[in-house]
């Protein structure tokens, strides 16, 4: 039904540290021709290599927060497109502080980078913080022991598709079709004015992807991924150790998928697994999440996820 | 011959950045029951993760320079030793500025950590910075575009072997037998007095072990390494790039051998592989440098090294 990609690929699925086989928070979403990072945990340009993803492509990077398993891995991929000799700017997106945490590494070294950073500051949840002709981000507030923040990716209104029998029948000129696709009418050189609604068929529906980590339970943020067609969200514990859980503001399984359910979403993607599971109870983990938000899925090292 | 094990492992062998399959700098060595840490660069948790070396009981590591390829995953692995409750005090050896890095690190996200950490600065190649009952570690000066150490662990006298049928045909008491293992004599009870020679098998010699990276190629601690039983050395470029090398001061195969070769040591690693070679590329590299040093071998990830 979409013909431009939207995509997310799960680069780390581990909180808070990594084991032998699940590296911590970090995910490429991929819209259109676009990659855009979300968190950047150690090892990030590891899985990025291993996985064959174009990591000089990436021109905009977004940090939830400063907890070590989420961010750690931003020098090293920074030092890294120095090396290859980077010349794009590059932007980031976080909680204020990390300009002084990279220059203090660089200073240490001597290092001037071959490209310029731009250092994006988030001051609130609810901002829009990036926006191009076919996507806008904005900011979620999380409810986490420091400022942190979600990230919804909202796609805008996709073209309308031309039907094809219009354009070869009165041999429509480009510079018309692109108007046409973007909502004109158009006017036949013999005068017959032929409407948009006859000339086009109406685009998919615009998709919405909501990155929620790290995060205690809050329906704070509900209406705001209301109806997205794919939630990530944090399931640090299963339900067992919902107390501890809600101690360290962070979500249970079952947590989690009663918030996809409450914001009536289409899909729910849940992850970062505390290191106390192996990768054989994660089924049970999935189930619980299951029993009460049927469409879950687990997040793992590798996979990707169609957004809608 | 040695009861007492002295072996490196190498946890990363991938010059300036990592490459789908290896790792940048880190090395466990282990002395008798002691495990230090030589480099730490990004992902050397995971690495010793999945290498079943229990991380907690590391209490002393060592930071050759500040490239990012040497010490980025600090952060992480300090982390990482907090979330596991580490209680013990935990050195860290380093050219000056990394207490900058770190508290920065730990500011950011309200960090105090559960064990307190000693921040030792290094100013000087040549001097001891480590000694206990059985080893000795002291810098080397690197040949670097900033401050790098390279690091000697130097065994101390073993214990002499005493004869067990000396101990069974006088019942020696135990606290004896330490005196005699540590050079003393022995008067029976009945006046005889048996000489330290006589009781006791001389230890094997005292072993050593340089690790030197990142330099340029240098004669100038030739000296201080000599006779070394293994000598882990970089070899960043073969010998195609040996101006390349000389620019960016890092060393080339024949520049390792050829260093290994004048300080008489036994054994030589070489490591810290440009990203432009691939795996297979690297048999070439090995012959090179075993062209002018027979006794050479490749550092790989994983790969136990036994020092003498």
């Amino acid at each position: 039904m979409y013909k431009t990609p939207f995509q997310i690929t799960i680069l780390g699925s581990s909180g808070a540290m990594p084991t032998s086989n699940r590296h911590t928070t970090a995910q490429l979403l991929k819209h259109d021709n676009k990659l855009f990072l979300i968190d950047c945990s150690e090892g990030t340009q590891i899985q990025m290599r291993r996985m064959k993803i174009p990591l000089m492509k990436i021109n905009h990077i977004f940090i939830s927060h400063f907890h070590g398993d989420h961010y750690l891995g931003l020098p090293g991929l920074l030092f890294t497109m120095h090396l290859l000799g980077r010349s794009n700017k590059l932007n980031i997106y976080s909680p204020p502080g990390l300009k002084e945490i990279i220059e203090t590494h660089f200073g240490i070294c001597n290092l001037k980078t071959s490209y310029s950073i731009i250092f994006n500051e988030i001051e609130k949840g609810g901002a829009t913080i990036y926006e191009d002709a076919s996507l806008k981000i904005d900011t979620i507030s999380m409810l986490h022991s420091i400022p942190a923040y979600g990230f919804l990716f909202n796609e805008k209104p996709l073209e309308r598709n031309i039907k094809k029998k219009y354009v070869n029948k009165y041999n429509i000129p480009v510079d018309q079709i692109l108007k046409i696709k973007a909502g004109a009418s158009y006017t036949t050189p013999g005068g017959e004015v032929l409407s948009n609604e006859e000339l086009t068929i109406a685009p998919p529906p615009q998709r919405r992807y909501a990155f929620c980590s790290d995060t205690g339970y809050t329906e704070s943020f509900t209406d705001q991924i209301e109806g997205a067609d794919t939630l990530y969200h944090e399931a640090t514990f299963m339900k067992e150790f919902s107390e501890l859980a809600s101690e360290k503001l962070h979500s249970t399984t079952a947590e989690a998928a009663t918030l996809a359910l409450k914001a009536k979403v289409k899909k729910l993607i849940i992850g970062h697994y505390s290191a106390r599971y192996d990768d054989t109870q994660l089924i049970s983990y999935l189930n619980e999440a299951k029993a009460i938000f049927n469409n879950t899925y687990l997040a793992k090292e590798g996979k990707v996820f169609d957004v809608g």
